[in-house]
């Protein structure tokens, strides 16, 4: 069946940390090479839980909310990339006080304190850097992570529980219900597909749904809603973590049926990869978990990956493989439902 | 005569400060309104011995040179200056590091850092901002300014000779002799105009004279060389100075015949601008000098300001007034010398 697309794609993808924006990269160039200028067609949202490194130190001087994350979706999304990541990513090394800082969070933060708000900081940044899409912090409140370990004890702040070890059992946010980002609720609803990672599952996923705005929207939204997994585990956030494990811990979080699809890599890591992970604790997240079969509507397994020896998801495939799993949802839907695949004003 | 000029016409200003932009400002609507992408025909060459302030702490703490003055420039030369103004012009406020800071000095200074030197720093700002022309610092040795005040007391660095009171007698600069950036000489040698001031005299236009080679193609250029006076006098700089003074101090400090006009504002001071000045202990620089008319061979009278109460030079009055001045020097040279009115290599 060939299927008119009647109007134009809308993506909203929540995270941090590296994944989110290898997300954006891929739909960039798909969604902008159509030569469009609505930026409410790819969507960034951004967790704000950040404490460690030249984010928190910002956050703590100027109590702010952690720029960096929203740097870095900014630089994924900007049409001249390589060359807005010189400008953004550029690092100051001296012993002084600007040790460590990536110009592009000190850019935020004088933008933030100038024109009074994040909010408008980062729109005036889009416009003088030509990005293309949006980006949104998920709260304008930072909130700092709490976890219980798997020991039993809790630790607050994300850099500290990252240092700390131990397993993480669960997770949640102080201050405990954060307003969402005006607008952020209203671009879920509105979005065709969702995106939730890839990226850390406690530290950049989780805490975008700890806002309870957002998980109402995600929950509500008619939207396709796919996670999708890190390739490796992370060793004190993720330990031993199966792709079940990661869907379980995202029920434990949230409520049942939030997703519609997950999407896990297949790819064969090279010798060289899989012995540097391997030194560093982390697993394979492995696409032969058949447990997750009976979990979620959909388990997309497909090559997705780029190695640098690294383990990246790619653009492209990423993006790519997003869409091909939200085509192959829509078939499913119209199989149920008939000709009303997109149900407006919520999915129940 | 009506005059077809045959070649675009290429200016070099010199300064500092807060007027070295005004001239730019200027000069890019009038030039850059033909379209042409040539960074050459509209050059910046700016002092590097400032020390206060967010510059002085960059340049301290880095061991940069100073990066405010070429932000400002920066910022004048944009294509979309209200723009870029926020963004380079925005500033911390906050008890910490980053107090009082501007972000395009933060932006440079990270820039500088990763690039390696502030010139490819100013470049990639350039690319990345959309700049109509070019910046350079005079040196790329940061020098400090040693003051001979008129009571015989020596004082060492800018921002403190501004804090002392008394009247500057001579200045040097400490490194000596700074080599000048490279292509800064070449850019002079080049140039059909080349604009000293308004600004500081102290502190702006003669730290860029006290760089030898500078001062060596100032005086070797065949292009015509005009100093813009500023209106007002600056209270423990040029105390009580006349027009003659200004140009006397300039000679003092170079060698005769280095300009071949003075500009001067004939405009009256708006009484809210006269009454505030006089509260600062400042003096009109009076037109009705009639002194320089023996020392300069051009001076140009000519309505030149802009009250915002402050009293400053109107970009578009003194671009043209420079033009203008430009002109009948181009006249009086053709009547002196016949049909070669340019001497390539030189004007001796």
């Amino acid at each position: 069946m060939i299927r008119t697309i009647s109007h134009p794609i809308r993506v909203v993808a929540l995270g941090g940390g590296t994944g989110l924006p290898v997300v954006l990269r891929g739909f960039k160039s798909l969604i902008f090479s159509q030569d469009t200028d609505d930026r409410d067609r790819l969507v960034a949202i951004v967790a704000v839980s950040d404490d460690g490194g030249s984010s928190g130190r910002l956050r703590d001087e100027l109590g702010m909310i952690p720029p960096g994350d929203i740097r870095n979706c900014l630089v994924a999304l900007s049409h001249n990339e390589p060359l807005m990541a010189r400008l953004f990513q550029a690092r100051y090394r001296s012993g002084g006080a600007l040790d460590g800082h990536a110009a592009g969070n000190l850019i935020l933060a004088a933008l933030a304190q100038e024109e009074g708000n994040i909010l408008a900081a980062i729109r005036l940044a889009s416009e003088v850097l030509n990005i293309h899409g949006r980006v949104l912090p998920a709260s304008l409140e930072s909130t700092r992570l709490v976890a219980r370990m798997s020991d039993g004890r809790e630790v607050a702040g994300e850099s500290r529980i990252a240092a700390t070890g131990g397993d993480i059992d669960r997770i949640r946010i102080n201050p405990a219900r954060p307003a969402a980002t005006p607008g952020a609720v209203r671009l879920i609803e509105k979005a065709d597909i969702v995106v939730l990672g890839p990226g850390s599952l406690y530290t950049s996923i989780l805490p975008n749904l700890l806002v309870p705005e957002i998980a109402a929207a995600l929950d509500r939204t008619a939207a396709f809603r796919v996670l999708v997994l890190n390739a490796m585990t992370e060793p004190g956030e993720t330990g031993a973590f199966s792709a079940a494990d990661h869907v379980r811990a995202l029920r434990a979080h949230t409520v049942p049926g939030m997703i519609d699809a997950v999407m896990i890599a297949r790819d064969t890591l090279p010798p060289l990869s899989a012995a540097r992970y391997r030194d560093e604790g982390a697993c394979r997240v492995s696409p032969e978990d058949l447990e997750i079969d009976g979990m979620v509507p959909i388990v997309a397994r497909r090559d997705l990956l780029e190695f640098t020896p690294k383990v990246r998801h790619d653009p492209m495939l990423t993006a790519g493989g997003i869409l091909a799993t939200y085509a192959e949802w829509l078939e499913t839907r119209d199989v149920k439902r008939g000709d009303a695949p997109r149900a407006a004003g919520g999915r129940r």
